[in-house]
């Protein structure tokens, strides 16, 4: 049996953004690096179903990344520039190369809860409505709570 | 007497988007030059009031820039990363470092209307009504049209 903390996903009513809240039991500096070190991100990224190879990884602002998701033999690209990695907050591009013509800008918000504890907002911003409601009906739910599962389990390995 | 051709420029009614459209007298590969080499662009970038000195310049996917804007002393610092760099586009972020929080999501698109002719369709994305809006409160009609219009005099020395 899994039990684990299901994020809340939202789409705005009035702009073409996925909002994404989760807590964790972590502190922002950790939390910055599960996202900033590649091989702490390959290890929770993605659904279960899956392992993530890094291509690519400069996570400092003005610099960029690509990784592959691998999973039952076939293979998805990803990729995007880092525009802030900052204490508080990264702020990204975001491609699947299956749909070369589409981006997201993300930002994600480390607020420190105290004792310990950290409220993620990840927020995806995209050019149309059909654009954003197309993720929000592929599934991804699965792949951010999954992901966050395995990164509640790591995080008492991280340092930071 | 300056004469030149005014660019569009209109707010997306349902999107926090502005949406810029202007012809040139040249091709598109042209166009990406005078988008990408330093040179270049520090010559027409901006209005008339002012000069452009570049920072940083990676003009590829995956790199990132830079800039200030020199004005009767006053400096204001601009800075970015190019998401795609491709023939027919480019998609970059940019932030005015005077607001350092605000990020805007950048495409600007290449349409070639044949006979040396060339559509620029310039989308700028941000994540609420109340930004885009400042932005158009700001007067960056000046420094655009001027601008265009001093891209349109160095077109016929730039090599593509």
């Amino acid at each position: 049996m899994t039990a684990f903390t299901s994020a809340a996903i939202e789409a705005d009513p009035k702009l073409p953004i996925i909002r994404i809240t989760r807590d964790f039991a972590a502190t922002p500096q950790q939390l910055l690096r599960a996202h900033t070190d590649p091989d702490l991100f390959a290890r929770w990224c993605g659904p279960d179903s899956g392992t993530v190879r890094i291509e690519h990884w400069d996570a400092r602002t003005g610099g960029s990344w690509r990784y592959t998701h691998v999973t039952d033999g076939d293979e998805y690209g990803f990729r995007g520039t880092f525009h802030d990695v900052r204490p508080d907050r990264i702020v990204q591009t975001f491609t699947f190369e299956g749909q070369p013509d589409g981006v997201a800008l993300e930002t994600l918000t480390f607020e420190d809860l105290g004792d310990g504890r950290t409220r993620l907002h990840a927020q995806s911003l995209v050019d149309s409505f059909e654009g954003r409601d197309m993720w929000l009906r592929s599934g991804m739910e699965t792949g951010v709570n999954e992901g966050y599962a395995k990164l509640d389990a790591l995080l008492s390995d991280v340092t930071a």
